[in-house]
């Protein structure tokens, strides 16, 4: 039965909920077939994520790697393929907790990298899992700078083979996915040298353990990098070599080669690759950035509103704590990001794909404008939803803080993505670069790119706002949004040619203006955001009330950004002190506006009590029953610890004659 | 051998590091105390937490309750004593990790709610161990608002006896600490019923499990909650009473009694209590929040220093990170923090210490000043400083994330920090009730308590700062916080009162401006820190350089707090945009010149390497050559997986004739 105070919050939806939920799915068709995958997922036991809290790091991992053998066969079983339409939710359905995604990096980077006869040799052995691949790319010491990986591959044309070793320390392979338990080979990227001479880094296919007995091959040194704050299931690893010897046909050929007698020959163009990394950040948005903060908003905000606690009026019965204006505070404008940064990455996959379809007839045009979008929301976004998240726990006070809520697990794997896949300071200097050198250009009335056109119209004037409900207007709001990030744009590319005309060197204005550069970076990309959601609120036809509902939240999210950034919106005077009170004014009235349909509004994610596997967030918000049952489970209880008889016997009976 | 990058940083320190240390401990005969204890500790292979990253739930917990068993054969041989001046060092020797914390608060609150007949029964058993004791106030579905617990007490005059009763599942006591495995006995908070009468929540001692087998007692269902984000080395627990009886004499009755037939007696004040609590919340400051945030601060800036990437000029080898203007943009402020707060960590102790003098000869004056400034210190301090040890995790990239390097552990504990010993937010509105109280009393020239007198003089003004230097003068930087503060403040008690006098009744008044009285209590905080600092470094003598550096840090801590919340100080114009121009500059020249101290200044908090426990940041800073030799140590790698011989070895066979 539902928990009557959740119940109560359903009644009440302004809207649709299952509508809505197709809008999110892109369609009523979408939504059915997602469902269908979550069945068959859920269904099946060899998925079960029941134990997942109270698992050690070792039993994850044999979980994991136990789950991703079955799902071949079930995909097998299902008829579903990595081409077909199902393929996108399976992910989705198994909330990421199976083995072998590096795996997959190392099949796409044969398919990307290598030749055909490469292809033709390596791509059905792995699909088939009869061999276990990986990717190694960085280093102890080496991460997001490439070139200064240390790793060495030496060309030996006497025996037509490259010698591979760790040179030091700083050297040795370290985090790969699938690597430290699993993988049998491995794409390891290396310096290139041929007869002294450094060709700069490139991707080596190693076999690292026997395919007889997975002991590890010899000169290879590899093992598992130990606890994670997540990512339990995942054996990273660590790597080192020391005079390993592969076939010269071992290098990942189809852009650079080798040929028998060490002539290095590089055909084609590379920046095929700079797009495969580009695409990565984008598609990663989805599943380990959105899904993580819509489920955290699922559970913070049904527990609210069946969590009692302290009286808003004298002689009441205890009240939500979801009416109470600083949870909904806390928790409202989450809710708005989620539904903000789903539409903007609707909109980043659109483009991506068109991109994709140009570069592939050679049209390279969109390249630098991709890659900086792509970082720039890479970064913003991954931040954005991390600190999200990190407010939902603990705005569950005690029960967030227990592994039961799933909280905890949520923020320490969304945490992640602000490190991997490019640290984010660095992916925000490079949409930096971009934006200073499109405002340069368009300063000088040269083209740029649709997405930084607006850099050229920068007008100065003020917000034209006259009281709150002005506010609520998306031109007004996001002009302000424009302003600010044309200000803060110029601003930092004229401080950084002031410099550079006084004198400072290149490099040392640019390592002095970095500070502010970040910021303008993601003043950018928080405009887009904001000006896409209110483009897309106007697009939404006006059945079932979602457009109304989706004009709160996108008010919400934009008012609340203008908020938490004042400073930057009123230090040109832009918007007044009295226009900021406005503001405030306008977004404290958006809360309580919001909060009524705050739990439709996660609903409509649609999200399992399986896959949400939290005590808190469950639909029929039977909370404090389940916190029990889930708590009775845990290894905790099912053994007299050792400690009493060992530590507390000896002291505790001397007390029987005293009592 | 230290790693040359990090020692060059230790031969240009502007200070004596010694020096530092000993003023933070208070004089040097303190540091020599200190490490004396340090030493006995670490040096006793009983406390070592080596395997602490690899142990579980069950074995943390073990490793626990041996600890604090030991502890007390070892203040014996040690000849420490609980009054003694080396036990505050104890529990920072051990980092937390130990068992009967809550034991403590078992005693403390027989002591103090006890008569004295209760005291000579109880706590001699307790100090010897001969019971286990716990605290069990909060419940599954009560927490912060005692009132609304629902635990029952119905008192028999015919036996004599109290019946506890747990009526409903949100009644389920839930969190306690050593109560899910170790506690004989625990104080029970419940509404107690005479002849059908409440009269409100008291104390009861209850025994929950058999002395003889440790079994639990008839009536009692207890056990553990289970996984948390962290101390797994502590039982939390819950506790369900179906009609267990107990005497009379049960009651902690110092303050109440309910007499033979029934007779319900109060006497003296409660107040004491009011003031064990507020205690409470200062006193965790130190131990944990202080110290994970000094522990995260040493650790990221060592590795900071160690940790080379990208080029910062063309040509040269690649760059410490913490020479990059957005690592110290995301350092340097926290280390900062932990020194500002530090020093008001001091002023709040000695203020305490004051008012505990003054109600002892039962002067109850302070009260309200200190409960108010206690709730906004244990909020704003435990916010700021959990946000900077997460920045500080951040900072460290991929190897920050790994649980190797200290800081997921430092983190996952801080973070609870603002959940228990009252909620943040709560604790922030009592604050603020108290503020605006004040200013009220002020405006209508009443008398208020010394650390508020500020708001009765509130002048409107502009700040007078002319040029970046201006922006170094502390006199500048605290009159802007003392003058926002006071508007925030002022701003909110108008805002409430005119609602109030629009006919808004009382209590939805006040929820209506709940957001904006948390940023005024924020405000407040802040604005007493950068006081406190600023004058703290007035007071240093010149020797070895350490007022210097101090004023450095107290700059930038100040300067960094206003360009964070550069809204509220631009808001009515008091700083304008240009001059915040000017903060921003002043700021950044200021990150260049902490940043040359940077390592000197963590080496002053005198952490051993024990203690840090991080492979990151050893004093040595061998981080890369540590993080392998721990790896190698974790049970992942101790095994051959199972998972190979069930699901790997029988596709990976028919490999072999393939390759």
């Amino acid at each position: 039965s539902v928990n009557p105070d959740l119940a109560s919050e359903r009644q009440t939806a302004s809207f649709s909920v299952e509508e809505l939920t197709a809008r999110l799915d892109g369609s009523a068709e979408h939504t059915r077939m997602r469902r269908a995958v979550v069945e068959a997922i859920e269904h099946d036991p060899a998925f079960s994520r029941e134990d997942q809290y109270f698992q050690s790091q070792n039993e994850r991992y044999e979980a994991a790697v136990r789950k991703a053998v079955h799902l071949r066969r079930k995909m097998h079983e299902m008829g579903w393929t990595e081409d077909g339409p199902e393929y996108k939710y399976i992910y989705r359905a198994l909330s990421g907790d199976v083995a072998f995604l590096l795996h997959r990096i190392f099949m796409r980077s044969i398919s990307v990298l290598g030749s055909d006869e490469q292809v033709a040799k390596w791509i059905p052995l792995a699909s088939q899992y009869q061999l276990i691949g990986s990717y190694a790319q960085t280093e102890l010491g080496h991460g997001t700078y490439l070139q200064g990986l240390e790793t060495t591959a030496v060309f030996d044309s006497a025996t037509q083979e490259f010698t591979l070793n760790t040179p030091k320390i700083s050297a040795m392979k370290w985090w790969p996915g699938d690597m430290g338990r699993s993988a049998t080979h491995t794409v390891v990227f290396a310096q290139l040298y041929i007869h002294g001479k450094c060709h700069g880094v490139h991707p080596f296919i190693v076999q690292i353990r026997s395919l007889q007995d997975h002991s590890p091959c010899p000169g290879i040194t590899v093992g598992d990098i130990g606890p994670k704050m997540n990512f339990e299931h995942i054996d990273n690893g660590y790597l080192m070599l020391q005079n390993v010897r592969i076939p010269r046909e071992n290098m990942l050929n189809k852009f650079c080669q080798v040929q028998p007698d060490g002539t290095y020959v590089r055909r084609g163009s590379q920046k095929i690759n700079y797009l495969t990394m580009t695409t990565v950040r984008i598609s990663l948005i989805s599943d380990e950035v959105l899904i993580p903060l819509m489920k955290a908003c699922t559970i913070a905000i049904r527990y609210s509103v069946v969590r009692r606690q302290s009286k808003l009026k004298p002689g009441e019965e205890e009240a939500k704590i979801l009416d109470y204006q600083t949870q909904q505070e806390k928790l409202l404008p989450q809710l708005a990001a989620a539904y903000a940064f789903h539409f903007i990455n609707d909109y980043l996959q659109e483009l991506f794909n068109r991109g994709y379809r140009e570069i592939q007839r050679k049209n390279f045009d969109m390249l630098p404008e991709l890659h900086a979008l792509s970082s720039g929301f890479k970064a913003t976004v991954t931040q954005h939803c991390t600190s999200a998240v990190e407010i939902c726990l603990r705005a569950c006070g005690g029960h967030g803080y227990s592994s039961l809520s799933g909280l905890p697990s949520l923020y320490t794997k969304i945490l992640a993505s602000c490190i991997y896949e490019g640290e984010n300071t660095i992916l925000l200097l490079q949409t930096a670069r971009f934006l200073v050198k499109c405002f340069m250009a368009a300063s000088t009335g040269q083209l740029v790119p649709p997405s930084v056109t607006y850099l050229a119209a920068a007008k100065p004037g003020t917000c034209p706002a006259r009281n709150k409900a002005d506010f609520l207007s998306p031109d007004v709001y996001t002009e302000a949004y424009q302003h600010m990030a044309v200000r803060l744009v110029s601003s930092t590319a004229l401080k950084l040619q002031d410099l550079i005309q006084s004198g400072v060197k290149k490099h040392d204005a640019w390592n002095q203006c970095t500070v502010q550069l970040v910021q303008a970076a993601k003043a950018h990309c928080h405009y887009i955001t904001v000006k896409h959601f209110a483009e897309t609120v106007e697009k939404l036809d006006t059945k079932a009330g979602i457009q109304q509902v989706m004009k709160h939240l996108c008010d919400l999210f934009a008012l609340h950004g203008i908020l938490s950034a004042a400073g930057a919106f009123l230090h040109d005077g832009y918007i007044s002190g009295a226009q900021m009170d406005m503001v405030s004014a306008s977004y404290l009235d958006l809360l309580a506006v919001v909060r009524k349909d705050a739990v439709p509004l996660v609903d409509a994610f649609d999200f399992t009590d399986k896959s949400l596997n939290s005590a808190l967030g469950s639909y029929d918000g039977q909370v404090y029953q389940r916190l029990y049952e889930w708590a009775q489970k845990s290894p905790t209880n099912k053994q007299v610890s050792p400690a009493y008889e060992r530590y507390l016997k000896p002291l505790l009976h001397s007390t029987l004659s005293k009592l």
